[in-house]
């Protein structure tokens, strides 16, 4: 196809094949006729996380709803990296932020959780979810990042799963430095947990350490905010461990 | 020292040594006095970007003005990474953010420049200072980046200083994947480039190829935002090039 993609791109649950006639809901029909201007027979993408990415055609507007008729399939669903950001929530518009950021860094899951300095008392999910669908349509992703339901810290580490190294970022200078530890990390899944902006307590760092799936990472001298180190750590790995060998797919 | 480094940490012109009487300027005075309800003999910490760190005390108070006493030196001045991010400027809550997340990163400077394809006019050097010295109080920095007077890319390029690699983040999948470009790069000053939201031109990048200072890197298979891609870059070279193997210096 020597045809560019579509600009218009949208996440949507219902399955793809060529042929089939999906019905959006009133929030993407009102961003497609309203805020993008967008009228019958122009072309977009969809994609839903299973079935990879197709062009697809606006078949009919109405009022608080849109039809579209899925066209020919632009590329396949293919493997991504397996990397969760685990982190206590902070102040709204740096969690905004930071499921922007996550997402388009390629992250797997989102799972906010309460550490014993977290000041923030519960996190809207909703927010959390809505914001990384539009992260992902925008980057070109296959997929939304999952969000996972909130829990504390001692829930997170009670029922880790084998297999997945966790990436504590830690303040207090005891880390081994990025680079070496990424370049040490045997090759897998992998999350990287940030504390909140008071940082973990030592109670909770030397606990971390205790257990055998935990690497701790410094970021340097610098004391960098909660949202500025776990964008940093996710940068690194994704650079280092992750996909970043690879080129955008529709260039 | 046991004592722990004080709280408060401001950026000030004016010369440090031990003894010396400094007048802080009417916002700082204000934001000690009112905002964190600093009192007459409150301990903080001055830096100048180039005397190190001092512990101080306030002195007194006036209506605009604060006074403060130098004590002993904390740190000493240190060199820091030669790293400038170099960028197009993009809209003004984003730009907040990269000033904010590049001096964390420990950018030396920022420069915004204008490309062919910049929607953004002009751009407010005094606000991104700003932004700039409240991260370097917050990150623990001795300085704070420079904020380059802004020009044209072809102007910028004109004139720019033996010595310093250009790495110019490439949407086009044709960069080298950076952990490679990073670990191919020899040591010494470097800058990142980054283009605005609707990318550089097709003649820019291949202006920019032709250059024998530059290097074309890729940061993955997604599309990521200017300022997404801004940081990301400038974590990987602070964490293989930069001086993330230092621990923090107060902890």
């Amino acid at each position: 196809m020597a045809e560019r993609p579509p600009k218009l791109r949208l996440f949507v649950a219902a399955d793809l094949t060529a042929g089939a006639s999906v019905g959006l809901d009133a929030a993407q029909a009102h961003y497609l006729g309203t805020v993008m201007r967008a009228r019958k027979g122009d072309a977009l993408a969809l994609f839903n996380g299973r079935d990879g990415e197709w062009r697809a055609a606006i078949d009919g507007f109405g009022k608080g709803w849109c039809s579209v008729a899925v066209g020919e399939r632009l590329r396949p669903q293919t493997a991504e990296p397996d990397l969760w950001l685990v982190f206590a929530p902070i102040k709204r518009a740096r969690i905004d932020f930071v499921a922007e950021k996550a997402t388009e860094l390629g992250v797997s899951a989102l799972w906010p959780i309460f550490t014993r300095h977290t000041a923030v008392g519960r996190v809207n999910v909703e927010r959390l979810r809505a914001n990384a669908v539009e992260a992902a349509e925008q980057c070109e992703r296959l997929t939304v990042p999952e969000i996972v339901a909130p829990a504390t810290l001692d829930e997170v580490l009670a029922d880790w799963p084998a297999g997945r190294a966790l990436l504590v970022l830690d303040e207090s200078g005891a880390g081994a430095p990025a680079a070496d530890a990424l370049a040490d990390l045997p090759p897998g899944p992998a999350a990287v947990l940030t504390g909140p902006e008071g940082g973990f307590a030592k109670s909770e760092l030397d606990g971390l350490r205790a257990l055998p799936f935990v690497t701790h990472i410094g970021l340097g001298p610098r004391i960098l905010r909660a949202d500025t180190a776990a964008l940093a750590a996710l940068a690194c790995w994704q650079a280092w461990c992750g996909d970043w060998r690879a080129r955008p797919a529709l260039r």
